[in-house]
């Protein structure tokens, strides 16, 4: 830790990177460093693969993203990637500079760096910048606070994931008293609805059938149904939910025809039922309570198959 | 505070109230006050007036429940409740105990007690008597920590709203370190939606209709609907929201027929739109941006005459 302290000390120059499709952790976490490094007095750039979500466009520290990727850092600091191919043609920008520090919680990662620090008990890297920043005694601003508690809430979804720990919301505690407006984050990383999910939310309540005295829950979007919409792939998410939280429901199982006649499952169990085990049956996988699966062929027929070996186990 | 706990220290025998249509915090610090008790030595009994709720039937304590309301205590511990008529029959149990205490965080209060404490910054009671624990010298135990947790993450919805405050995350902390199945705990009472629920989400979704540029969104429940399906009154609650929660939209009007002919109202705004005001000049209240009202009449000449008087101000 020592060292991963002094190479960021010694750096003059700071890249900040983070995996592709970055959420409220990877984005929140980036910018918040950006700003660590910034009152720090170096010159910091934080660079992404796509334009900042919707869903995270207030968050402060934004006038730190680069855009010129051909630069050379003394230092570059990878966020929240477990894997070089996660950060796209931001890699180069790792690779060029002079020093590498890659800090991340995921369970496996294979990054090279002269400074690592991987917390898989840490619930959100955010929770890791808020502690390093401590640590490079960098007192935690209004904007920062923001950004790391968008990061913290996203990963913990809400603080409602098994992965939060007491020290998330400690971390959430202190954040809370920089007099953020916390409500309004998490309106607006959780409560808002696009027009396309909204109508994507209508076709996966009005197909939901359920099966086995109401212990599994079926739903679909046809690929007729997608297209006309312009759906991006975040209003997607939590279709499978729709089923899974109904009363009474331990599996739910949802197929989405990405292109006609291919079609990609998701399963979800409450509480006990093994979807991982029932998604590699197809060649697919996940864990326990949630997993995922791609196939080929007819609506009917895939409900059928899955449908059987759920019945098994439900 | 310390004629209250010296009230608490004496008494032998202890009855536990709250308001009637108890929620999460009502029956949690309830349930957590009696567990307190026992673990005091003291005859204690937790009376409610309506059956424990299908999503709260999880939480420990539940042998505390009296069903005897005739009985004299020593000593009655009302909670969360701003007023005698909110404890409905049970009003005798706290009149007729020998010593009365009251545990409250509404800004209004008008009960009376030999020892009353208030505190509008707390964000549940939980809160409260989590505190009040700690001076007792009772140690937090694992089923204590069930109900507490399930307190303030019900008032607060789940640390999103307003109310929540640093200490409550800080307690938060305390009870995640006691091993509680908080993930689960968090699915059953936010997540979980019953059939009636879901239907009346359907409906609400079909009948979305979007005024004023996608500014304005209205949605409304026919008599006709509710009927067949059993529903219970919080199953009600949030079909508001559906509105609200769509991208671009400020002000949500969603009307409910509770009787035919009969509507109930509901206004929510996002940012700016002074709800309370617009449901003022149809006789009814609420704060700023959640508001209610009731009115006889049509579903469309209601929608008219509402959709003017929102208008002119988003």
């Amino acid at each position: 830790m020592e060292q991963l302290l002094e190479l960021i000390r010694q750096a003059g120059s700071v890249a900040v990177v983070t995996h592709t499709s970055a959420d409220g952790d990877a984005l929140g976490s980036s910018l918040a460093m950006a700003l660590t490094l910034e009152h720090m007095g170096k010159k910091v750039a934080v660079f992404l693969e796509e334009a900042v979500p919707k869903t995270l466009d207030f968050l402060p520290g934004q006038q730190h993203i680069g855009t010129n990727f051909e630069q050379n850092f003394d230092l570059a600091i990878c966020l929240d990637t477990s894997d070089m191919h996660r950060l796209g043609k931001r890699a180069q920008l790792y690779t060029n500079a002079r020093h590498k520090i890659t800090i991340d919680h995921h369970t496996t990662n294979n990054m090279e760096a002269d400074g690592l620090w991987i917390d898989t008990k840490a619930a959100a890297v955010g929770e890791m910048v808020y502690f390093l920043a401590a640590a490079l005694q960098v007192p935690i601003s209004h904007d920062m606070a923001i950004c790391l508690y968008t990061a913290i809430t996203t990963d913990t979804g809400g603080f409602r994931y098994s992965n939060t720990r007491p020290e998330s919301h400690l971390i959430a505690a202190e954040l809370l008293k920089k007099e953020i407006p916390f409500a309004d984050i998490s309106k607006k990383v959780f409560e808002v609805v696009t027009y396309s999910k909204m109508s994507l939310m209508k076709k996966t309540l009005d197909n939901l059938t359920l099966f086995h005295n109401g212990r599994i829950a079926f739903s679909w979007i046809n690929h007729d149904d997608i297209q006309p919409i312009n759906a991006q792939s975040d209003d997607f998410e939590g279709l499978v939910n729709v089923g899974r939280n109904l009363e009474g429901v331990e599996v739910s199982l949802f197929l989405r025809e990405e292109k006609p006649g291919h079609y990609k499952g998701s399963l979800r169990a409450n509480d006990y039922v093994d979807v991982a085990r029932i998604a590699n049956l197809f060649s697919g996988g996940g864990h326990k309570r949630a997993a995922g699966f791609s196939m080929d062929g007819k609506l009917e027929d895939i409900r059928e198959l899955l449908l059987a070996e759920i019945e098994k186990v439900v």
